[in-house]
């Protein structure tokens, strides 16, 4: 299905340079755009590529307009990021099948779920006693939603997803496969050696807008619940424990881990892999590098890493042994700085 | 469903310090506790914490059994964290509905499977040929219990979970959502620079009382068994491979890897993304914390750490660099000491 | 089942010193193989193992024959460990049940879907619209083929596999419990604090001979696909970003994180818990130990590593506090040997 650019202007603004009835048959990346392709680029640094491109049109910022439309069709706006953002959106809309949203007829629902109209239910879903599905909520294949849960309107189930008992997922959610809410906390009193079970008693609650990437945990708290605000975005295989607070727009990359009780401030963003240790707190802005372990609370909004630099292997290894070394390293320099100005002292004291 | 403080004390022990009859509808953090709810104080250094909250009533120590008096009713119990442990246990059974149990009549079992009386089986699970369910053990929505696996009495299978050809899993265990037990190890021969399979021929044994957290996986050995010990706690998101035994009572935070033929002790502990190398060899009592990655075996119990300590980025940058280098700065300072003693010498040998 | 020596020669080659009529019941670790049991021996260091071994008999290197032969039955060849990975594959071949391949009752099969012949089905899989899936090819239970995704000849997924939609697996494959094939990548433009989903138009497109870990997720490409060529391996838990390209036989180890557009090269290895950060390039033969971070692209083969080294945790302390102070040591030793210098210099320069 190809669509014009007329009517790509049409739906998202923007001003067209160039032939309203030309034809895009894709959205593309700029190197590999051809000529019935769409592109964006996004900021006026990434000019030159502009000139080499064979995208058919490009989304370009008021600044790169004269240069695009020196080679042919473009839309200018202010924000081509975002625009394209918003196009992709609009893409799919259009080009997505009309859906008939139905209960299928291998899903097992039980009879006390409340269901509303227009929600869809894939093969093999199970919806437990009690629990709620607000109208234009879609779920799955194979998901299960448990006794006394509730799935706000509009929210996405992918296949293979577990919402467990009393949990709740607020309107326009995206949760992909394999996803976990509300298992239980990780939680136990030590005993002789052993470990005695703490039940898990709170639930998850989660926000509006919230998307969850694939395989990632989210786990219900002690007694308080675990909250993620709304508009939190989090990428696959991470790890949320128990009573983990997570404020509004906050973003978490891949195999991120949030030990229990931690609480995440609005807007922060946390690199790939980073661990955040329980029971901190992470003031709003707070940007975490990858493969960081946030072993303090950090009351300042900033910048914050921690990872040993990668290098060549024979490197990495002088340098990790003088590490173990390191301390020691500092009490040799402060003695030779004594013996320095020592020496200086007698030198200057005839 | 409210209990009273009364029937608590008769279940679980302890001295109760007021109104028997005084009614709880809720167990609580100490913080935000209110007049009908229980909370706990574990130790005497949170004494604090006693004159401030609102909970209608406390567990404390009997060091805090006289401040926890004067402000109102309180049991007093050696440890109040194992007493609310052991509550919560008794909590979620007084107020689960209770169950009855049966095979869902959506589930599909295999002829030849071996399902005891009062065993509980989910929509959509799937228990094949040869394998056994012993009494009352819980098998969740969507489970897949492989040909000729083994599931002991008590353990419950939440959603979701995977149990592959052969394993066995204990009494008394837990398995949250997504859990897989069972994969292929990963384990290929090199051959003209690609990756033969060796199959994995062996299983899992999982002993009893072990709790496992969601979407963590423990894969079959190539040979012998992988083995998890009794009483071993893993969290989510967790790694085990081929062939590694973890000791009873060890626990594992969220996120960590454990390669092939690792063999760790019991009474371990190891934090939330960690990496334990393969082939090595931890001690009983060994502590590794967050973030480390454990490339030694280790003899003699203790507490092990190896992680880059976080920073502002800016003073990150600044150390890093100086670390690509810190072998140099140590030959470097090794050259300064010598020259300072070359002078120290000429000076005192005139 | 018991095999004899020489149907094991017949079938894998190498030469056969014994018996050939004698009866293995099991492929056991050369240190605790017993006299019914076959075990091999990889290498020439590791000859000390022949002398203790009970093992009925033994794979070796020819320079291992004599020392083997001595001590009982042996088949020589040029590399035992290339050869048990082979014997391996023969053995599950000769003792699995035969299987007669069908779509199982309780799967859900889209009438639109094209199943080929010899397709074995388990239960409550679902393929969905437009699906295909190729001859010999095993979907277990509880899988999900999205619409119009495409699964290779003598591909297997094990139970509880996701495909989504559009994306293709070639022939050979094994894709593990949980793994997630396609799911959303992690795309979203910031606008006024918040962010805009950016809809991930690409699929994911897998090679031939490709084996994928349990839980692992691979995600669907932003605009172009996200790519897997022929032979990778990939351990459980991995997570793969959008739009990421991994070149031919490179393998990882579990809980890897490869942040968006990153592009592997061939015949790499990462270590388990290694994080490649988005948009970096490794070429061909890369070598990445466990732990680290990759935040530069890589242009020549070899070993790199960027790990902290692990310690008893109160040395680690102390090294860490001197760690932050790095730079300002370094800057404090350029200071000792400036002194150092001028002293000397006003020595000699009397």
């Amino acid at each position: 299905v190809s669509v014009t650019l007329g009517s790509i202007v049409e739906a998202l603004g923007g001003v067209l340079h160039g032939d309203a009835s030309s034809h895009i048959i894709r959205l593309a990346p700029i190197a590999s755009a051809q000529k019935d392709e769409l592109a964006f680029v996004a900021q006026a640094r990434y000019a030159h590529q502009i000139t080499s491109t064979q995208a058919g049109a490009l989304i370009v910022p008021p600044a790169l307009q004269a240069a695009a439309v020196v080679r042919g069709a473009c839309i200018v706006t202010d924000d081509p990021y975002l625009y394209f953002a918003q196009l992709t959106q609009w893409w799919r809309a259009v080009h997505e099948a009309a859906r008939t949203p139905q209960v299928h007829s291998c899903a097992w629902v039980d009879p006390t779920a409340r269901v509303a109209q227009g929600v869809e239910i894939g093969p093999f879903a199970v919806i437990e006693a009690g629990a709620s599905v607000a109208t234009g909520a879609r779920i799955g294949a194979h998901c299960t939603v448990g006794a006394g849960a509730r799935i706000g309107s509009d929210t996405k189930l992918a296949a293979q997803v577990t919402v467990a008992a009393g949990c709740q997922i607020g309107d326009r959610c995206i949760l992909h496969p394999g996803v976990v809410i509300g298992a239980d906390g990780f939680g136990f009193a030590p005993h002789k050696g052993q470990w005695v079970k703490i039940e898990q008693l709170g639930a998850v609650r989660i926000g509006n807008d919230v998307e969850i990437g694939a395989n990632t945990c989210i786990d219900r708290g002690a007694l308080d619940d675990t909250v993620i605000e709304d508009g939190v975005k989090l990428d696959n295989l991470i790890q949320i424990g128990h009573n983990v607070r997570i404020g509004a727009h906050s973003a978490m990359a891949g195999c991120v881990g949030v030990a229990g009780s931690a609480v995440i401030g609005a807007h922060c963003t946390v690199g790939g892999g980073a661990i955040v240790l329980g029971h901190l707190t992470l003031a709003n802005n707070v940007n975490i590098s990858a493969g960081t372990v946030v072993t303090r609370s950090i009351s300042k909004p900033g910048h914050y890493t921690g990872m040993f630099p990668i290098d060549d292997n024979a490197s990495w290894e002088k340098n990790a042994a003088s590490l173990k070394q390191l301390n020691r390293l500092r009490e040799r320099l402060k003695a030779a700085e004594q013996a320095i100005a020592k020496a200086v002292h007698n030198d200057s004291t005839p």
